[in-house]
């Protein structure tokens, strides 16, 4: 597919001129046709109260490079910004027909509403947020500091050598535990240093009887095991010394059925925490996915809620700079009650009020459309706008590779196939919230990204769409030596710092390469994104930004695109069976 | 496109087991593969709570049509109606990928759950409302009883002639009085039954200094000027002595501004009233798209509430069967208030409790998605659905053809363009509000369909998609004898009842023959639908029914195909410039 000559907006700073106005007024936006299309004129639609309203674009400037044969068109116009999320789509007039652009694309016929663009005029994501490069911790697997060898194991705790393989099949999976500890991530922030991250993200880290801890025993402490509160105490300051910023990893869906306040509700059916849970007539109770170990909370009772702010109060305070919110997706929603977007603002609201612009970021295994309008969660743990169409396109084919949530394996997908969904995806979400999305290759739930891809080379080139496309790379720790896992649970495999010698360093260098490029072009953190070419095997687009944009080209083989301008610097090259170039292109004043 | 091989659902008898199962349970369901596409596995996806969830399908029956190469595979699963609008769609397996298929078709990439299978545990609509053919009415224009001339008029209007052509731009233009009243009509129900209709729809019959009647002055009397409650009693019971329906039409977004409500509210801020609307601090208010004539009502009042439900009771304790709620889109949307479902699920509450099944239909001029759910309107005057698609794809091109609502002409478009749109909005509707919904070729807002085709026999081309799609067809008095008009202002033309030797009998004829088919073709009224062929210039359909199936060729050039079925029966074979063909194929015992 060839689309540079494409109508496009978006919701960068060169198309959009507020992405977060005040309700009521007109926010300034812009087009970019080609001649090379020819159009004769553009309307902004906008849906106001339900309807839609009709306004006209008018042409800013005409834009002519030297090296190419057609020019560009710049269409100005605005969107009255009526309703808290706006949404808005622009009909392409060409002599007796037409066209509607919206965030997935051009079409040559009616479409739905479901991918218009939006604007938002609730507050925008923190610059922090979205301008980071996050590193995942999950604690048990990290480090272990020398005071860890000292801790007596718990009942439960089927103790591991750090060099074990996870058990990552049967009842042992939960159990086995390593040891790592929060005084061994702090004794190795150089190496997220040199990773090039500024932001960690650590799984939980309350008490509860299993290595992973999403089965909060407690939200009042910082489980012994890890070092307790003492530890975190100088894991936040440790990081906020370098400058950086931590993120904690709440359940709000469920907690464990050793939590104090399912323990209390369970013995106590008279009890004020009673109302925290779903219990039958029988004493029976509602569990995530149906495990009873994890009893699934009742956000329609407001004592729960009380406790809940209050939790999330208590460790802003502390010093966390926001939360990840685990199973956000399913949190709020229980058969006919959905108050998923009550509890997501809420947990915002509090957030806010204990924190100086907390991220508040939900883990959304599934499609968050609809649920990312600006006032809850900031975004996304991004899988199926970013994970699933780059695993798809890259992965391995010379055998099956295991989906994540599906029942079947990865299929093979074309550019096109992969990107059309990954473009459906984003523009459900909305430009902002993507922004602030995390582009995930793998996380502690999903096979690694090097078992996907099968080679070094392949991994490089998802690498550069994680950190080049729009959204905020998160690195799992590990990925960045080219660790191996086949399942979520293998993939919780410990980082090998004793074999320093069996480290892909290449593998580190492209992600600190891709990291001090993210760094340094505002163009891949917040610029728009346009794609000019989606081949079956390579994919080229541009990301734009006044400041200069920035030329991407991925190849999952044969060759790379050449970039066919004559002032591109080119800023990266990997060459392999599989590769990118990155360039950046001079600043064009005429848009300014 | 060639879609015959494609595998199938919807939400049709043959495909799912329970239109209206309870919540909590499980709804058996079936999708169709062809051997020609040979499929390894089926999954149903259902989002229970937020949350994919898969469980496998099994084949249940293989069919073999021993004139086809292929044989037909009937795959069985079930859906757990874990939410009150269950989503869900279907994994299909081939060799190592696989593909989805929701409602909107058959995916070789990842797609957003906006186009999934819904099936809502809400009463499904009423039967009659569903099985209706609707005839339209515009009192004014109809036709005058003997009593109409003897009528005073009153100051506000400026009488025609019944022949004069309407005045369809400047301030004139809503007064313009012609003089139809009730009577009128009940003198004209024998040729409402020669069309074939057995469900009048009447534009508002209150008091309003307008022609159009949609700015009321009182919902509490019919306007004297039709002739008032007598006339009305007489129309309702002439209609319910037919056997048929007939139904109202309410402004629930607004009033005019010399409604009774709307006066008090002015003269006294202190009233209940005042309440009613949107006043601004220096006394001004918001009105309908600005008018402020047409003042918008606040249904966040409780007052309004039950003056309004009071409304909605008192006139189908009248006699109606129920309502056609205009501008239902804007209705209890209001900047940073959306309260639309809200106001849908009291209307049809109050509305069941006044009237036996009574029908809750919305004008929804727009994306009518998520508006449908099951709880509130039953269906919608399907504009986006299907008049906008039917009008691109059969209207005259020889000269520029007026849009409805759109700020430039219809576009020319191809099947696969104008058809890819509807089966993206029926699928966004869900099947179920799709069955109740209306088809329309043209309204009192809009061009008339003879003069968007420009020849009868496209018209009668598009008549066959109206009476053979899924939904209900709504004839605007007038279309059957062929009437013009460019816009909704002329379309409101007067029936000629004078000039019979003018009348388009063969067009009559069509649509009566259309209606016969409906009424005795179950098929045609609760089948499925399945698309076989979507070509630039011709559709092929069959709608799926255990009673049989009826397969639909429509063309817009050339000559149709061939329904190549030894055993096809054919109902119906309109040949011309553009022509249908409807054919009977026997029924399949295999499936039930």
């Amino acid at each position: 597919m060839d689309l540079r000559d494409e109508p496009h907006h978006d919701g960068s700073p060169l198309y959009l001129d507020d992405e977060a106005p005040a309700l009521g007024s007109h926010v300034g936006v812009r087009v970019r046709t080609s001649t090379a299309q020819p159009t004769d004129a553009v309307w902004v639609r906008t849906v106001e109260d339900g309807e839609p309203f009709y306004e006209q674009c008018t042409v800013e400037t005409v834009e002519t490079v030297q090296t190419e044969e057609t020019e560009t068109v710049w269409w100005r116009g605005r969107v009255h910004v009526r309703n808290p999320v706006e949404r808005y789509r622009f009909l392409v007039v060409r002599g007796d027909s037409f066209r509607w652009l919206n965030a997935a694309g051009v079409w040559d016929h009616d479409v739905t509403d479901a991918h218009d663009f939006t604007v938002s005029v609730y507050d925008a994501p923190p610059a922090w947020g979205r301008d980071a490069v996050v590193y995942q911790v999950f604690p048990d697997r990290f480090a272990r500091s020398a005071a860890a060898a000292e801790r007596p194991l718990p009942d439960w705790a089927s103790p591991a050598a750090w060099h074990d393989d996870p058990i990552h099949e049967g009842p042992l999976t939960p159990l086995q535990l390593y040891g790592g500890d929060l005084d061994g991530i702090t004794e190795h922030l150089d190496h997220v240093a040199e990773v090039g991250a500024d932001t960690l993200y650590l799984t939980p880290v309350f008490p509860a009887e299993s290595n992973h801890r999403y089965n909060a025993s407690t939200f009042d402490e910082v489980d012994p095991l890890l070092g307790g509160d003492a530890a975190y105490r100088r894991l936040v300051d440790a990081t906020h010394g370098r400058g950086w910023r931590i993120l904690g990893d709440l359940t709000s869906n469920h907690t464990g059925d050793t939590h104090e306040w399912f323990r209390r509700a369970q013995v106590d059916p008279g009890s004020v925490e009673r109302g925290f849970y779903f219990f039958d007539e029988n004493g029976g109770h509602e569990g995530w996915k149906g495990h009873g170990t994890l009893p699934k909370l009742d956000h329609t009772d407001p004592a729960l809620g009380e406790r809940f702010r209050a939790v999330v109060a208590r460790w802003l305070d502390f010093g966390l700079d926001g939360w990840r919110i685990d199973v956000a997706n399913m949190t709020g929603r229980h058969e006919e009650v959905d108050i998923a977007r009550d509890v997501a603002r809420e947990i915002r609201r509090v957030s806010e009020s204990h924190a100086v612009d907390p991220l508040v970021l939900a883990e959304h295994g599934h499609d968050a459309t609809g649920d990312l309008p600006g006032d809850g969660w900031h975004g996304t743990m991004n899988y199926y706008g970013f994970s699933f169409p780059v695993w798809e396109w890259l992965h391995r084919t010379d055998r099956p590779v295991p989906s994540f949530g599906w029942p079947v394996d990865l299929p093979v997908r074309t550019g096109p196939q992969a990107f059309t969904a990954m473009r459906a995806f984003l523009a459900s979400f909305g430009w902002r919230a993507v922004t602030a999305s995390w582009n995930i290759l793998g996380s502690h739930d999903t096979p690694r990204i090097r078992t996907v891809t099968g080679t070094a080379d392949r991994q490089h080139a998802a690498a550069v769409l994680q950190f080049c496309l729009p959204g905020v790379p998160m690195v799992f720790a590990g990925d960045e030596l080219g660790l191996e896992g086949t399942d979520g649970e293998d993939s919780r495999r410990t980082m090998p710092w004793a074999e320093r010698a069996h480290w892909d360093t290449r593998t580190m260098a492209v992600y600190r390469r891709l990291a001090d490029l993210r760094a340094g072009h505002p163009a891949l953190r917040r610029g728009g994104l346009r794609w000019l070419r989606i081949e079956d095997d390579e994919v080229l687009f541009v990301r734009e930004h006044p400041a200069g944009d920035v030329l991407v080209s991925v190849h999952r083989s044969g060759t790379p695109t050449d970039p066919d301008h004559p002032e591109a610097e080119e800023l990266l090259h990997l060459a392999g069976d599989a590769g990118a170039r990155i360039w950046l292109l001079p600043r064009r004043d005429v848009r300014s």
